[in-house]
């Protein structure tokens, strides 16, 4: 059966456009961290990959935490004096504060301004506004339009419900040979906005049906969980399996042209941290020190979890213009960023699989590579240097102390290089796997 | 009862001006490293702080020294030919060579010379000569004089006594909740010259006067020692006291205009080294690794004792043309850079009496900040971020391995917001002292 | 007796003029991995130095690797169709493609072109080609030369023997107070090229002679061996004599005019590797990592033995324009280089010789230095400041956990002032050897 590096070498660029179309289908749909829309999302994801659609129901205590009441919408609007809608959920559903508590009165500009947010930096964008856990209600708006708003009395509907019901998340597990587990966590109660997070919704599902085909050491959890909320509720229920989890990542905004920049985990060198610089090596990228607060690395990472868990993303959250605005769009995420962050995620994966110790079984000395065909005949000569140089490395460093991220690492050469050495001296009965760890 | 931190809270910049004054009461006093001198500044101090002034006999053994005998001045000086003084002790306390022993003969301005010492290259400037451990008798003074000398005979008159007597010495010793104790050590026995060191001992005895107000977790132990011989005799009458300090600072040069600069213990990393480094945050300054020269420091930190004990200055000793020269005079300290150093040597002992270990009562995911009051309720709104982040990183790294210097130094933030985050979450229940060190 | 510190300080440059003058002799013998161009070579050593010359014979089984047949030439050419020698061994031994099984045959220009080997971007220089492990012949020349070579029939003559024989190697062992050894390595295998590795057998045989003369801590080992084989050979015959090396060099490529480089022992930071970066510190050069390729180092430092062996050269091998060529000559190895090499051999071999554990006997305070006639008298005089210094940073760290070599790394100070300061304490029985390792 196939591997993760098959996936690799037989990657195609072009799903970046299936990737972008995927999410173009999401996009209009109202999520948040509770309701249908996120029902309604993880039966698109259903049709790709064996996602399980958990309820939690409201009340629920999870750690300090409860799970919230449900929250839908089924309109929400204001009109001006005239009887015109001049902000409409149906228009874009940013318009309406999420979670905002049902309301149908008449007020003054004066009183209505004050449920009112807009970015005067950026007149022509509406914000993205959310009052999850203090009853309120609210409207988001560009500050264009709201300039334009004559003074009068405005009619308010917001038309929603809050109520008991459950809190909804994804989760798809693909087992491996081994029970330990690889955890890839994304935010999905986001509404329409597309870096933030459907771009990582898209990457990850797309993983997840790339992983199901291909035989896997490890196991694989994909969760498609509502921000801090989800991630507590799926630990508090999970303690057992968090225990298990051996490498994690949390996946977002992963569609924007920027950069790809790791937030490392707590523990700072994990093998996950490693993995993920060694994939990284060669591109541009940023990388940062891990600190509490972010997506919810901050639950995984906490002190009582301490999982080595970090956020490998494009553009982190909160420094491009775009974000938590109307102008994250099907615009802003681009086709070939998608496919190049699967393709990124899928090396990091490559390296979890691969990583593992062997030992060099004729260690006194260089064995003669020669006679076994692995080594050039007339000295002097300069071809097929790097195979040779990669067996080298491999040989020296398999002690049983080194792992091949080690000595990709101390090597500098391609992780590719290290793999195809580990194969061709295995094949000559030169090394063999440490299995006694 | 109110604690370091108050103190801080309550600086007034103007005690600059107080300890200049102090400064320059003290300045005309003769020291040396036993006699009346000191004594008499000892005196002085003992009018603002519980200082207890020790006599050490002559003849003491001390380790692989011996006290010396005690040396005092009643007159010195050097008649010309024509029976004028040309240099005498009277008109400033350097023009005698440190312990020079009696003498009274006449002799040519050629035999004199060797008794001699200017600085040619600061011709205006009198040195500061020593000979404690020679027996010897000479005269500093400007090179511009000397050159203006005459030949022919002149009467030489050293008025001193050196016979047996004591080495005396300043302790205040502030006791705290523990026995664990915090030394700060500096020098006393120099003449008239007023960054090296009275700017030393006014701030350590305005420090130990503010500290006597306020509740205090470490005892405090401050010594007006003369150099050298001073630590050498206290660390040979008081080993098991030395067993008690926890940490220490050797405080000199405080009163000149240039930066801090700080010397780290030969430990290199103890709580105070980074305590210091914490408190110099922002502000530029100097750090250099220990060396075995210097201050008292080399005493404390040598193999048998390797007391966690730095020296913090501001330009330290030998780098300011001023250095040993009567150029280090009343003009050349300044009340604002004395107050500043106050400050700092407060900071650094506000990180000593706060930094502790706690433990999270919530580790596993974030506690629910918000419904205590602790968090912004509108998602997106920027107010209040710094003090959650405050909260955020305490909460996160307090797993009972990290103190609050640690959180500080990995988080980059202020160390009062950290107090500030320790205090909020204590208050919420959220967090308690880790007792079990 | 004398030590390796008095050869440092009678060491006279004008060696490099015998050294460049040994190489000269010992330039147009044809050696290789075996043969009697060996056994000459050795034979003109022993002149110098106790070498020893081991043969091992043919067959011989060496861990994974065989000792190869004899190779040994008696002469070879090729005559253009006119009958004329166009290329001949007698020439440059460079010439016949090292380890040429027989051949007389006559065949076309374009046939014979499949064994010529040339260097078509250095066309004047004849390149070094060896054919170790494939049986094969072939002839190097210059580029040009091939260039003006005319089509038609040539005749090839190739008069070697290929045989049971043996492989030889020469070994120089200096005994000394402990039998832990230093192991100095150098490959004797290449025909006529002076940098690689002539240079590397002269300082070799000149430093043995040198230490042969002075009292010696260690044990010292000297070989000249073929590469690759010659150490593999040498490691399988002494597996028990290798588990007594505790420091070792590899040398060659030590006349070129280029500045020093050290290439680390796989450990990274074993004494050897301290000692010759001191050794090198102040001059420019330029220090890198372990990789497992290169010279004899790539077996001792193989996972099995995993000795602490560097190698230290001038320019490393592959880096200079005449690396394997004909112009790797009399002409590119210089007296002054060949001198300089060797003194910082003797350089390295004095910290090994001295680097040893002090015990401070007075370890708390400083000793009085003064009363020793160890100090300056008079406070504030600057003279003699460099030894007191050395003195206060030998008793500082001298408490049993630091070495010399720790205690010049970490103050800065010439290794010669810290071995005057330990010689001055222990006449003055301020410390002692720490023999409790």
């Amino acid at each position: 059966m196939s591997g993760v590096r098959d996936l690799l070498e037989r990657f195609d660029p072009a799903i970046g456009t299936t990737l972008h179309e995927r999410i173009a289908r999401l996009y209009p749909i109202c999520r948040s961290i509770t309701g249908d829309g996120v029902r309604e999302t993880f039966g698109i994801l259903q049709e790709e990959i064996p996602i399980e659609i958990r309820e939690v129901p409201t009340g629920t205590p999870v750690f300090d935490w409860t799970v919230p009441r449900e929250w839908n919408v089924h309109d929400a609007w204001v009109k001006n004096p005239a009887g015109e809608k001049v902000i409409d959920f149906r228009e874009h559903n940013l318009h309406l504060l999420n979670y905002s508590v049902p309301v149908h009165r008449k007020m003054p500009l004066s009183e209505l301004k004050e449920h009112l947010f807009t970015l005067p930096k950026q007149p022509d964008l509406i914000p993205y506004r959310t009052s999850y856990y203090r009853e309120s209600w609210g409207f988001c708006l560009s500050h264009r339009r709201l300039q334009e708003l004559e003074e009068g009395e405005y009619e308010i509907f917001v038309d929603t419900t809050l109520a008991a019901g459950s809190l909804t998340y994804g989760e798809c597990f693909l087992p491996g040979e081994t029970d330990r587990e690889v955890l890839i966590s994304c935010h999905s109660c986001h509404p329409s906005l597309c870096n933030d997070n459907l771009s990582g919704i898209a990457v990850c599902s797309a993983l997840a049906a790339s992983l199901e085909g291909v035989a896997r050491r490890y196991s694989y959890r994909f969760l498609f969980i509502p921000g801090t909320i989800g991630s507590i509720t799926w630990l508090a229920l999970n303690e057992a399996v968090a225990g298990r989890i051996a490498h994690g990542l949390v996946a977002a905004n992963l569609g924007d042209p920027g950069k790809f920049h790791y937030k490392k985990s707590r523990r700072g060198n994990a093998e996950i941290d490693r993995a993920v610089l060694l994939a990284l090596r060669g591109s541009e990228h940023g990388v940062e020190e891990f600190v509490p607060f972010g997506y919810d690395e901050r639950q995984y990472c906490s002190p009582g979890f301490d999982l080595p868990v970090g956020s490998l993303t494009r553009t982190p959250y909160g420094r491009y213009p775009q974000y938590h605005t109307s102008a994250d769009d099907l615009v802003f995420v681009r086709p070939e960023a998608l496919a190049g962050s699967l393709r990124l995620y899928l090396e990091v994966v490559n390296v979890l699989e691969s990583n593992r110790r062997y030992l060099n079984l004729n260690p006194k000395c260089e064995p003669q590579l020669g006679r076994r065909g692995l080594y050039r005949t007339i000295g002097g000569d300069d071809h097929g240097r790097e195979r040779e140089l990669a067996l080298l490395w491999v040989l020296n460093l398999s002690d049983g102390r080194h792992d091949l991220l080690d000595i990709a690492e101390r090597s500098g050469m391609p992780f590719a290089a290290i793999q195809d050495a580990v194969r061709s001296l295995q094949d000559a009965e030169l090394l063999r796997e440490e299995t006694t760890v």
